[in-house]
C-alpha cells in the first residue's frame, strides 16, 4: 500500500525548492529594507477568533475552514488567513504599548477547504504585513508601495495596483443608502446570495461573480466619501505616485466588514489566466478592537505565494534550482576513504559544498555525479597519493590537473 | 473579549524572533555544505501514513496526534514528526529512480498533544536530515556529523552523541531471546508498561523511565550483533573520529521498532536541565517499505529547535536581535513629507534599511525613535534644505553633521 500526499496539497521538492527559497529570501530581505520585523503565530488559533477577526458571514469563516476539537475538546482551526493571529498576538502580548509603529511581517502556511485548482490549494502560503498603530496615508501608501516592490524586484511584469477607499464608517453609512437606493429596483433579477446580502450587508453585492455586469451603473463610494476621508485618500496616491506605483482606481473596490475603512486595495497580473489577483488588503481600524484589544488603527496585506510562483514560471523567470558544488572528493581504494572523509570533513567546515560517493561506484560513475552536480573541482585520492600525502585536484571547466599537498587542499580550493 | 494562544504553542516576536531566524539561517547554510536539499511536505497528511510510518504501538500514535475528519470525511493528522512525510513524498515522487543518493532536509512545525513543558510545546520546531538509497557506513557518519556540526557551530557547549547499533534484524531477534530471558525473572517487579512491552516488544523495556535503575545489568545488544553488523558499526565509528565527533557508546539506546536497523544515535547537552536530548535518529532500511515504496535503505536523525533555542539562552550565546537602520529620514513640514516619501523609497530600492515617522511627532521624538532603532544616519529635510535640493545628515555616532544635495543621498550613505 503506497500513500498520497493530501489533495489540495503539493511536496516541494529539490530542483523546485529552491525557487520558494528565493521568494522567501526576497521577503527578508524587502521587509528588513522597509523596517517591517517578523511575527511568527501557532498554525491554529481558537475557532472562535476567525470568526470574530475574519467575519462570521465571510466564505472563508462559513464554508473553507478546516475546525477541529483537539483532544481537551477545544475547537480549534488551522488558521485560513494570516491577519487574524498577528492581531491576536499584537493585542495578547501589548505591542501597542511601545512607543513606535508596530511593523510587522508574516509569512507561512495558511489553510482553506476549497476545491483545489491553478493557484489554489487547500494548504496554501501567504506573505503578508500588517502596520499598527498609524493613521497616517504614509504608512498606507508605504504597505501598498510594499506589495508592489515585492513583485517588481521579483522581475514580476504587467503588475499594477486596484485602489479604492471604502471611508470612515460616517462615509459607509451614506454610501450604503445610495447603494439600496440603486439595488432595490433590480433586487428580483439578482441571484439569492445578492438577495441575502442586500439585507446583511449590501456593500458585499458588489463582489457578486454572477451578477457582476449588472453594477455598471452602481453608484461609486468615491462620491460619498466625506472631507476627511477625501483628504486621506488623495494624500496616499500622491504618495505612491511618489513611489512610482503603477495604481488605478476601481471604486467597485469595496469591502463589507464593518472594520474596514478607508484605503482598500488589490495587486493585480496580466496574463495569468482567470486567477488574476495576486493579493489585497487594506485599512482595518477597527480590528484591533473588535479582537478585545484598544482602539488602534491598522493596515495590512496578503499575497498568495503559489500565485508569485506561477506567473514567475509563467512569464519565463528563471531561478536559479541547483547551486553548484565546489568540490567532489574521489576516493580510489579503502585507505583513501577515511582519508577523504577528514577532508570532506574540513572543505565543508571551511565553507565550502563539498561531496563523494557513498554507492561504491566505480570512478567513471563518479565523475558523472560530480557533472551532474556542476562540480568546479574533482579531487582524487588514491593509494599513491595517499602515501605521499597528496590529492589530485581537477578543475571540471578546464580539465586541467595538478597535484597539491593533501594538508594545502582547503587553501588550493579558495585560490 | 481578548483571545489567548492555544495552550501549548507560542508567539514568536521581533526581538526573540531573529534568534529563530539565525537558528534557520544556519540549518541552510550547514545543509548547502553537506549537499543536502530541502524537500517540504504537507502540515497535515492521511492518519494511516504515521500509524504506518511512525508505528501503531507508539506513544505519539496512541497518545498524542492532533487528528480530525476534514470536510470530505477523511481522517487527517498534523504531522506529530517530520520523517513519514518525507519517506511518503520520497516514494510517491519516485525519488529512488534518481541516480545520486537522496540526501534531503527538512525545518518546520510539528504538532503533538502533550503537557506542555520547558521545551516541549504541542506546535514545536524540528530540522531534520533523511539520506535514502546508501547502506555506506560513510553516510552513517556523515549524518551523525551534520547534527553534531550543526551545534558546535551555533557555539554550543558539553554536546556529545550516544551512539548504538540496534544490528539487523537477525541480530535483533538473537538479542531478543537473551533480554527476554534477562526480564522475564524480574517481570512482576516491573511496571504495568513494560509487562505489556515484554510481550509486544521487549527492547522497548529499556526506554522504560520508571525502571530504568533495573536494567544496569541488560545484556548489551552489541554482544548480539553478526559480523556484517559489527564491521558497520566499527567503521561508522572510525569516520566519526575522523570527523571529530565526540561520540560515547550507549548499548542501551535502542529503538524498538522492526525497521530501525544499524546506528541509533542522540543528541545530549549537558546542564540544560531534566530534559538533555537535543535530538536523535538512526537507520531504518525497513521504512520506505514499510510504508510501500521498493526496498531502499535510509537513515536520518530530528533535532528539536525549541530545546536549541533554550541552550543558546541557557549558554549565554547572544544573538543580535535587531539590525540597526542605515538612515532615519526626519521630514519639517508637509512640503516636505513628499520628497522625504520619494527619499525613503529610493533608499530601500537600492538596499539601505531606512525609516521614518509616521505618528506626526516632534523632531526630538523622532531622533529618539531614530536612537532606538540604532540609526547610523538620520537625515533632515525641513522648507529651506527641500528649496535648496539638499538635505541635512547627520551622523548619530559622531554627531557630525553635514548638508548634501538631495539628488546625492543614496551615493552618501555608501560612503
Amino acid at each position: 500500500m503506497a500513500f498520497q500526499k493530501p489533495t489540495g496539497t503539493q511536496d516541494l521538492l529539490p530542483g523546485v525548492v529552491e525557487k520558494w527559497q528565493y521568494i522567501e529570501e526576497k521577503v527578508r530581505d524587502l521587509c528588513l529594507r522597509f523596517n517591517y520585523r517578523e511575527i511568527r503565530t501557532p498554525i491554529f488559533e481558537q475557532t472562535s477568533l476567525f470568526a470574530r477577526g475574519v467575519g462570521e458571514t465571510t466564505d472563508i469563516v462559513e464554508k473553507e475552514m478546516y475546525t477541529f476539537l483537539d483532544k481537551g475538546e477545544r475547537s480549534m482551526t488551522l488558521r485560513p488567513e494570516g491577519t487574524a493571529g498577528v492581531v491576536r498576538s499584537y493585542v495578547e502580548n501589548k505591542l501597542y504599548g511601545e512607543p513606535d509603529v508596530s511593523k510587522l511581517y508574516y509569512i507561512g502556511p495558511m489553510f482553506r477547504y476549497e476545491r483545489p485548482q491553478a493557484g489554489r490549494q487547500r494548504q496554501f502560503h501567504q506573505f503578508g504585513v500588517e502596520a499598527f498603530g498609524a493613521t497616517d496615508p504614509a504608512i498606507d501608501a508605504e504597505v501598498v508601495a510594499l506589495g508592489y516592490q515585492f513583485c517588481r524586484e521579483l522581475g514580476l511584469q504587467g503588475v499594477k495596483v486596484e485602489l479604492n477607499s471604502v471611508g470612515n464608517p460616517a462615509s459607509r453609512a451614506v454610501y450604503r443608502e445610495k447603494l439600496l437606493q440603486f439595488l432595490t429596483p433590480m433586487k428580483d433579477t439578482l441571484c439569492k446570495d445578492c438577495q441575502s446580502r442586500m439585507d446583511r450587508n449590501p456593500l458585499r453585492v458588489l463582489d457578486c461573480k454572477v451578477d457582476q455586469d449588472k453594477f455598471g451603473d452602481a453608484p461609486s463610494i468615491l462620491d460619498s466619501l466625506d472631507e476627511e476621508c477625501t483628504t486621506h485618500f488623495n494624500k496616499v496616491q500622491e504618495l505612491l505616485t511618489a513611489m512610482d506605483v503603477n495604481y488605478v482606481i476601481n471604486h467597485r473596490l469595496v469591502r463589507g466588514l464593518d472594520y474596514y475603512t478607508h484605503t482598500a486595495f488589490e495587486y493585480k497580473a496580466e496574463g495569468i489566466g482567470a486567477i488574476d489577483t495576486i493579493g489585497g488588503g487594506g485599512r482595518y481600524n477597527g480590528l484591533v478592537k473588535e479582537v478585545g484589544g484598544p482602539d488602534q488603527p491598522g493596515i495590512g496585506f496578503g499575497i498568495g505565494l503559489e500565485r508569485i510562483a506561477i506567473i514567475l514560471e509563467k512569464q519565463g523567470i528563471e531561478i536559479s534550482s541547483l547551486k553548484p558544488l565546489d568540490v567532489y572528493l574521489v576516493a580510489l581504494g579503502e585507505a583513501a576513504d577515511k582519508e577523504v572523509t577528514t577532508q570532506l570533513f574540513k572543505l565543508r567546515q571551511a565553507g565550502y559544498i563539498a561531496e563523494r560517493d557513498y554507492l561504491g561506484r566505480k570512478m567513471k560513475a563518479q565523475m558523472k555525479s560530480a557533472d551532474r552536480m556542476q562540480a568546479r573541482y574533482t579531487a582524487i585520492l588514491g593509494d599513491d597519493e595517499l602515501e605521499r600525502g597528496e590529492i589530485a585536484l581537477k578543475s571540471m571547466e578546464s580539465g586541467e590537473q595538478r597535484t597539491v599537498k593533501l594538508s594545502d587542499l582547503v587553501s588550493e580550493l579558495g585560490k
